[in-house]
């Protein structure tokens, strides 16, 4: 019986991977930056060169299930990469029939966010959980929904584009999809920021240490570095995100009724500042049926582990 | 092998029932005013009386699989009425032992709403789909939504409240929830209602047919009367009511990547009124990977007829 998986996790900035055994423990791993390859063969042969050694050192391929791969847009029927916006790559890529043929093994591919639920039921704080979703506040907004213990992957492999989802219609322009009110443009890394540079200003007479950075440096960070120093407008910034990101789980909540929601990515490092109003705001909006009890937690998986471990496991799954 | 089941639909109004044969023809049916009835005992012995001469005709307890029925608010899990705001029986009512008590037969409940997606999945437009989400537009509205060819309950048995879903956050209360902007609150009967005394007070030197109706008169079905008439502001009511409920729909779809989408109820009478910009604003809101992919379509089955198939369809199940 082989005893290792190779699990990849595909970014739009860092692809790691790493060698993972029947414990869910990472006992190699390595990483690239994505779109520094310009096209897939050459990434792909820059896996092969890295990972090769690593393959051997546990024993050679034939110790191996396989290669599972987390990559936005990653498709779990087709095992093609379509159409991602964060990646280099453009088009319709058969990334687990390519990376099959090179390295010779069995490959499975989903979507980043999807790896990462199942990382999160197989090693993180969704352990014996058959009904959860995940949501990544990020440079963007993902999310993995399981359902009686298997992820979501709907008619055509694409389910659980919940960061996509309008919460405030007529609302903030998404770049990327040219769709307005989307999730994603107010409680992603990237949102936080544009709600930052909103309220800043609105409200011009308002004293607040953001004003001392640059734009360039207006991240989500900054905003949290202020937060904590008890910024006034920081701390709206971070109960606006909160109370949309609640209305749009309690949404959630009354589609798929989960036992818990795990939020992980950037965002979650701002903690109590952000988990707090987003608490107050979904249960707001929940019928009584709901309220009091679905748990809202993070992620106790480091973002990178939980992805490399989600990817491994589509492989240990056959 | 027994060939018979007994489907009930319990609804606010109406309680119908039947009996199904292995085709999924309903060869008896009746029916009885719900909440005629003070108790569930008094209720349960109106439908023995009413289903023991039919029983009887079809050869005997014997020849029956069980009864299905289907209730608002109705658990899988537990066989239990939880809360229902509709019904005259309050708190926590058992219905699926006391049926079985008093019957001798395999009694299971669901939701009305999951009855008449699983009735519209074995006998109804969605036969041969394993992804689809019905939306009933009734004096309320309800859901239920199949993934993998399955209900899907959630962690409790109360999934599938897609009524309850904000689409307008802040927007027009909800009087039996609470919440403000809800799905229900525009897209039902009763939300219909409400924006025509909206769009007609708002627009005062509008002239309109639907001025000549009393405010007891103005109905969903009053609005309908009017439009097909050319009626400028029965129109625009059908439009606001398409809008909001594509937008929602477009939400559900980035959940759970369905093949179809199947709607039935009262206000799909209005067909082309209500289809057309409800499937313009679906597909706006939609990322480009699942546009022009879903199907949006109306139920071909009676709804009376789909949800006593439903409703039996769980005791065939097993």
């Amino acid at each position: 019986m082989a005893d290792f998986a190779i699990g990849i996790d595909i970014g739009g900035t860092n692809t790691k991977f790493g060698v993972v055994d029947r414990n869910g423990d990472i006992i190699e791993q390595g990483r690239t930056l994505t779109n520094e390859h310009e096209n897939v063969q050459e990434f792909i042969d820059e896996l092969f060169l890295q990972l090769s050694p690593m393959i051997k050192k546990a024993g050679g391929a034939k110790e191996f299930v396989g290669i599972g791969v987390g990559a936005p847009n990653g498709n779990y029927y087709t095992g093609n990469i379509e159409h991602a916006a964060n990646l280099k790559w453009k088009g319709i890529i058969p990334i687990a029939s390519m990376m099959s043929e090179k390295f010779d093994m069995k490959v499975k591919l989903t979507n980043d966010a999807n790896a990462a639920a199942v990382g999160e039921m197989m090693y993180g704080c969704a352990k014996g959980m058959k009904h959860f979703i995940t949501i990544t506040l990020g440079t963007g907004v993902g999310s993995g929904i399981v359902i009686d213990g298997k992820i979501v992957l709907g008619h055509d492999g694409f389910a659980g584009e919940l960061g996509h989802v309008v919460v405030r219609p007529g609302g903030r322009m998404h770049k990327g999809t040219g769709i307005r009110g989307s999730l994603e443009a107010y409680a992603s890394a990237t949102g936080v920021r544009e709600t930052a540079i909103e309220i800043l200003t609105e409200n011009p007479d308002t004293e607040s240490l953001l004003r001392t950075y640059s734009l360039n440096d207006l991240t989500s960070q900054a905003v949290y570095d202020c937060a904590v120093k008890g910024d006034k407008i920081a701390l709206q910034i971070f109960e606006f995100t909160g109370q949309i990101l609640g209305e749009a789980l309690a949404n959630f909540i009354m589609f798929s009724s989960p036992e818990a929601i795990i939020l992980f990515g950037g965002l979650t490092k701002a903690g109590d500042l952000i988990i707090n109003p987003t608490r107050k705001a979904m249960e707001e909006n929940l019928i009584q049926v709901f309220k009091n009890k679905v748990k809202l937690m993070f992620s106790e998986l480091k973002e990178a582990d939980a992805a490399i471990l989600g990817a491994s496991a589509l492989v240990w799954e056959e």
